[in-house]
């Protein structure tokens, strides 16, 4: 636990830290305020131009009839997965082992909903079309995490996609996408957002991932369903008399971040390369199809933190605020990297020297 | 609608609106950051600097051992209920039928939490300790409003109050306060927040009602609830990575306001008056018992709202933005008196004069 605080302390202070968009502070949120007038009104429990006018451009924007904003997407899936079970009659969706519902959300699906999960697929590897037919019958609706976060964000094809889609149209079960991370995929596909939605019946996106807001959450679909999310958000208790705050910074850098996808995209294939040169290292995908992906390092962290530590002092690089470990102290040591506006502002020198120190620091490791 | 909406714009461009600390506008949240470093670190999924000092001031002010920050009101107060039910393996809880839960939630507590509602005491009076000792057997939890909105801000004496802690703690009836204008009625009660809320197990107060926050409500109690409630607020999907923009304007306007609640209550109580020397108006209570009141008008609201708008206009008093009718076009009309930071600014004989006119022009009225 000490140790760990050190790391993250010396990634805190590192001059380059290569992951994400920046520090989560309050500058953030203040940027943000700058670039609007003191005198806008507040929106007014899910009404009033600031969240109609977002809703609106979000809904353009991902090809669908209605968006909703939530305060969060853990509401917002849960809902749409609640109204797909109402719709169909049935209390029973599927989704990956690893989706965010079954291990981030203390279970308030089944808590709150009594909806039952299906988990299709192994942990490891992403839902295929053949998962998807060998389906018990009784499923109102199936999730897909495109990318899957919880495997270093890994994708299917986008024929594999559209056949799943065509599947379920065909069955009858309604396509929920968790695209939390959905911009980040569109170069990798070569599709707009709204083109990989169109596959689907409803969409989540965060504004806080590659987007870079503060929190909250969209929901995207039928004007109907859209207007029947809004009774579960009163009743989550997510229908707030404010949601400005996090809609104006959403919107804010929304217009600053969208662009950037391909960039961020190409940067983590070329971050993933330098890691897989590695000695002991693997990246998880070996080539990243959106701007993340995970490190496995085969040596246990008591013996990884110090290389670490030294490698941040030495050459100013922060390459991870964390380690995990899965199964015991002597395992090997896992973690994320999400690129975001910091990697282009370190010089590839520097980020090319990290990488060669951790590689040989690898190398003479006993 | 066409009207209402003159009259809301009237009171908008009035130079003296009445309630209200002011404009719910962005300038709002900008005046609390403008006090806040941006170099401060975001709270986290509930963790953080900012989010547990703000939560260990607010218990101590409740005199809880422990206090949760919550997106909402409905969120904390659903989430209230369901642990009280769940520890007292009962599905019921008992309240006012207007309170909160029951017209505003869409029936959230049902619909989530299956847990059913007994309501005590008729519409028009507060629930006594006659209507508690009444109730079914079977009730986990009984929740009293202080003051009960709905019927213009009444409260039970504390006598009373005391009588019916005492008699729950007996029965072993959970007793929880929709404090969501506490700190409004400790004037009148001669008692501090944390008094009063010694006579219950779990408080919720707003951050946005006196306080004059963005959004957001505190939970208090004892410590091992609210690591429960910690819980299901992940469920719900309220324990968002940054509830920061609420907390930071809940604790800037907390500091701002909180001294003055004898102020608002003195000066309800003279505007009340004030209105009860009107011909044909009516306050609820006849005497405020805290910064709020309800006026009924006994005039159709086709002829009061041309009188409004011409007092607007000569006098630059704003006395209400809507009028409520209940039963019809021609019923009487209602709207709600909340006293906050605009009553000071407006000279005494400027309100004594739209006041005048009200009277004048009702008397007159065919």
């Amino acid at each position: 636990m000490n140790e760990r605080k050190t790391l993250l302390e010396a990634f805190k202070q590192a001059d380059y830290p290569l992951t994400g968009h920046g520090k989560r502070d309050v500058q953030v949120l203040k940027n943000a305020l700058d670039a609007v007038d003191g005198s806008l009104e507040s929106d007014h429990y899910g009404s009033g131009q600031v969240i109609e006018d977002y809703q609106n451009r979000m809904a353009d924007y991902l090809g669908k009839e209605a968006a909703v904003f939530f305060p969060s997407g853990t509401m917002a899936q849960q809902i749409a997965l609640r109204i797909w079970c109402d719709r169909n009659q049935l209390k029973r969706v599927a989704y990956h082992p690893l989706c965010h519902l079954e291990i981030h959300e203390e279970h308030g699906l089944q808590e709150l909903h009594r909806i039952e999960s299906v988990l299709l697929a192994d942990k490891d590897r992403v839902i295929t079309l053949e998962d998807v037919q060998q389906m018990p019958e009784d499923i109102a609706c199936l999730l897909l995490e495109l990318p899957q976060r919880e495997i270093g964000g890994q994708l299917p094809d986008y024929e594999e996609l559209e056949a799943i889609s065509a599947y379920c149209r065909n069955q009858g079960i309604k396509l929920h996408m968790d695209g939390a991370r959905l911009l980040e995929v569109t170069p990798y596909y070569g599709k707009s957002a709204a083109e990989i939605s169109k596959l689907f019946d409803s969409v989540y996106i965060s504004v806080y991932k590659g987007i870079g807001g503060v929190a909250g959450a969209i929901l995207a679909g039928d004007r109907d369903v859209m207007e029947e999310s809004k009774v579960w958000k009163r009743r989550h208790g997510g229908d707030l008399i404010s949601l400005y705050p996090y809609i104006l910074s959403a919107d804010y850098y929304f217009n600053q971040h969208e662009h950037q996808m391909q960039r961020y995209y190409r940067e983590a294939v070329e971050l993933a390369a330098l890691y897989n040169e590695c000695h002991g290292v693997t990246t998880l995908p070996e080539v990243p199809v959106s701007n993340m992906f995970h490190v496995h390092i085969h040596v246990p962290k008591e013996k990884l933190e110090p290389v670490l530590l030294e490698i941040y002092a030495a050459t100013g690089v922060g390459l991870t605020s964390y380690l995990s470990t899965e199964e015991g102290a002597s395992s090997p040591c896992r973690y994320e990297v999400t690129i975001g506006d910091r990697y282009a502002g370190v010089p590839t020198e520097v980020i090319q020297q990290a990488l060669r120190m951790l590689d040989e620091r690898l190398r003479t490791l006993k």
